[in-house]
């Protein structure tokens, strides 16, 4: 008999996994990801024995708004790079992706084609809040995927709050989707698409409005100011639902792996040195919130608050306790 | 003869400043935020000032798409607020706001009304990124706006992003504008805002479609799971431009405060402590992330980051070794 709240960690055999991953084992790759989703106890065990195979993926970002057929694209770029024999991996970070269940039938059709396929695994991530931010858990997600031998990696994120910022600080290339007629206003708020694009793509390119949106879109990028030798995005036009374009898509993004690639690959080196970076700072502040959470009563944030929202201490006082409380705190 | 990089500080006095802030002068006012903006020196000294006073301003986050007409509503309100006697304060944190300059004319006018009174003080905070992302000092500039003795503060941010659950988190009540015919995807793919608002207002309800936005957005928010005691957002719809509704709207806002400050306050005070804790935080990780950036080479990220993205390194045990630097190098 076992206790009502006994908790039993089930031991995980991370080498049998990650070579089972190294192999091309679905189901062993699926297994680590879950681990790394669950914030599992082996997840820093996973991640050491993984680490030396990193490196080798080629990271494209997709994103745009809901509507702009980031799905359709992401599955009509699956079966080009299947045709040219490569490995492909996808992160779906998108609620509102097929991959994630919300789907229409068409696209589930076409996903339902590269299911069957061994050399391309789906994994639909669940994201941060309401605003389809990218999930904790998708660079260490990504890792698996590169790990496990995937020679592309797509990342579909939904293009809404700073999830376009967080695909392209994890991509090597950033694709942005827009689709004519999308409310101008809207995406021309978003400035931001504008630096983080590497490659664009105008999808629906046989709807009303198309030739306009590229030459606005092309007219935007060339207002931003760039390096003497820094990359000129393209903007290719495409019908993802009807494979049109597709090839000039992987051609833009093939040219921007050789630029990135040129020079002994110095400018990849320096994207990936960012990226680490980034999620090196990220673990160790996660690792001080999570000590913030558990100070005792009396040291912790919500007594802190308390005398703050009383206006009897102010703030900065109140973080300086805090910090000081976290010096004299056992780690975790 | 002063040496070329030779840094004067000049030395403020707080004590000062403070007093003529709780006189209602405006300079005074200004002066503070401007040191709460450029995280002068002085600023710890300000706060500390400043606590005793705080916690008594009502305020109200407004948020919405680009186009909604926040400004033009944020402008009316100001106007009623007048009317009722009530010192008004504004923090415009919005980038395409008239208020930060880039306005339309009849904005500007309207502005202008306010700008002469003694009673209203206008203030735009630049804004963190592309996104309209709040400002990081607006909390800190919140407080000098509430100490300084205003009844009412309201916060304009533009709803792109996360910044609406920002100020969400930041207001007592938080008014969430749509317009008619505005994207109707779009906006329904931001579900958090229902989430966010206390008070609903349909803008340009003179416009076709008013009335079907109206009603769908009733009916999204009945679809919100609540609590039985919960508050339940009402729907207004104004012209702001002509100050139709603008009463109705100011109504909703007292009707919600009411209901904040029954039952001997609690709930108000829940909102505070809440949002006294986020602040804490932040400034505590704040100053985690500037000890971060201080750590000499050899120990500090971008050493770590190289390591890592050589796969020599995984970022967790690179993560655990840059706590372990933080807690030997000495405080900042």
């Amino acid at each position: 008999m076992i206790a009502g709240d006994c908790m039993i960690t089930v031991r995980v055999d991370v080498g049998g996994l990650v070579e089972g991953a190294r192999k091309g084992q679905a189901r062993s790759v699926a297994r680590l990801i879950s681990l790394v989703e669950d914030g599992h106890p082996a997840l820093r065990e996973v991640m050491a024995a993984l680490a030396p195979y990193t490196g080798r993926a080629a990271v494209i970002g997709l994103t745009g708004a809901p509507g702009v057929g980031k799905s359709t694209t992401t599955s009509a770029l699956v079966a080009v790079y299947r045709r040219l024999g490569r490995r492909v991996g996808v992160l779906a970070v998108d609620p509102s992706s097929p991959f994630s269940g919300g789907a229409l039938l068409g696209d589930r059709v076409r996903m339902h084609e590269h299911a069957v396929d061994p050399d391309v695994f789906i994994r639909s991530m669940a994201t941060r809040g309401h605003l389809g931010g990218l999930a904790v858990s998708t660079p260490q997600a990504l890792r698996v995927l590169d790990a496990a031998g995937f020679d592309v990696v797509l990342i579909e994120t939904v293009g809404v709050g700073q999830s376009e910022v967080e695909v392209a600080a994890l991509a090597d290339t950033t694709v942005v989707l827009l689709a004519p007629g999308m409310g101008d206003g809207i995406q021309a708020a978003k400035a931001g698409i504008l630096e983080v694009g590497d490659v664009f793509v105008v999808n629906k390119a046989d709807r009303d409005g198309a030739a306009a949106t590229g030459r606005d879109l092309r007219h935007m990028i060339m207002l931003v100011e760039r390096e003497p030798e820094a990359w000129r995005p393209p903007v290719v036009k495409a019908v993802a639902s009807e494979g049109i374009g597709i090839d000039d898509v992987v051609t833009a993004l093939e040219e921007h792996r050789a630029w990135l690639l040129a020079d002994d690959g110095r400018r990849l080196d320096e994207r990936r040195r960012r990226r680490a970076a980034g999620e090196i700072e990220a673990i160790a502040l996660a690792g001080v919130r999570r000590r913030i959470a558990g100070l005792p009563p009396g040291r912790n944030v919500s007594d802190l608050a308390e005398t703050v929202a009383a206006a009897r201490l102010d703030p900065y006082a109140a973080a300086d306790q805090l910090l000081a409380a976290l010096g004299q705190a056992p780690p975790p």
